[in-house]
């Protein structure tokens, strides 16, 4: 396991707009602020999500669209630099009516209510392509 | 995306106590520490659960009850002040033997065991009614 | 609830060897760092997993393994210390190429690729035998 000791500088309490999406205002809020690296956890709601799933086979993300409201049961990513911008990697649970779970890598979804905690890091994280997985992922 | 800068000046790690509820166990925590503001990460299990889900459409939360023993595989939420009163906002993802998950808003459960990071805030946060949701949120 | 204020001294970005175990690699980085007591949170993908449910009844563990490729949701977790060890108790929720989530405590898991956040405390935390549900809980 590689990793890199971190010093948070800055933490933030977040309300996600309604009607704006989820993953794309995060990382309006990281270029707004200069955060280069934070972690962050979350709730609430939304209108409807997109759900990625990696295939390791073909190494290719599949996309589900899911056109319904949904419960964010719990929302854990991170922010990094991606092509220097900063990349907000999101994965969600959500949660039907009945309580059925769906998740994954979450790529977008209309906000109802969301709530996020962000810490962000001094450091700077980059992503870079990684061979075996061909993702874009932290050298550390 | 409104936010808020806080500073966080105390950090704690909990068990909830066998039998006494999740939810309920956390706000009186939060009352007897005067946490105005937190954010939580959990995890553990549940001998019963009281699951909502919020309908965008009514504009009210249906209600399901689980009573059967589940997992906590993740509950992320956040303490701040509703009408006077420390408010857990509280999501969890449970699941059942099989590993099949259910998720959303925890009202309550029964805690077989618990476990818990919450990181408080100097700030207060206090819900107030927002007209597009008809939810209590945070003016930040 | 008991609980405990901490002193989080380190805090760390860390990504997980492709190939590897998920919940082993967090024991040994433990050792290796010398902590005794942490948070975590984190997200991925995993080629395959065993996951735990613990039956309430005969107060044993019952495993399940999924031998397919399941996107890490959501990953929350603890270290303490377990028979001298550091113990890195470890949730998870899991997702298929449809979106369906499968969670639990996630005993192994060979990693894909994954992303932690982890937060280390000054304290010690130690895991002894609790009667009431024959599990190895904190003394706070």
């Amino acid at each position: 396991m590689d990793y890199r000791e971190v010093e948070a500088t800055r933490e933030f309490v977040c309300t996600l707009d309604h009607g704006g999406d989820w993953r794309a205002q995060i990382e309006t809020f990281a270029a707004d602020e200069g955060i280069d690296a934070a972690f962050f956890t979350g709730l609430g709601a939304v209108q409807d999500a997109e759900i990625m799933f990696y295939d390791q086979e073909t190494m290719e993300y599949d996309s589900m669209v899911f056109p319904e409201p949904l419960e964010v049961a719990a929302c854990v990513g991170n922010v990094s630099m991606l092509d220097g911008e900063p990349f907000a990697h999101t994965h969600a649970v959500l949660s039907r009516p009945d309580g059925e779970a769906i998740a994954g890598h979450l790529n977008s979804g209309t906000v109802w209510a969301g709530e996020l905690h962000v810490r962000a890091f001094e450091d700077s994280l980059v992503r870079e392509h990684d061979e075996a997985t061909d993702l874009d992922l932290w050298e550390l």
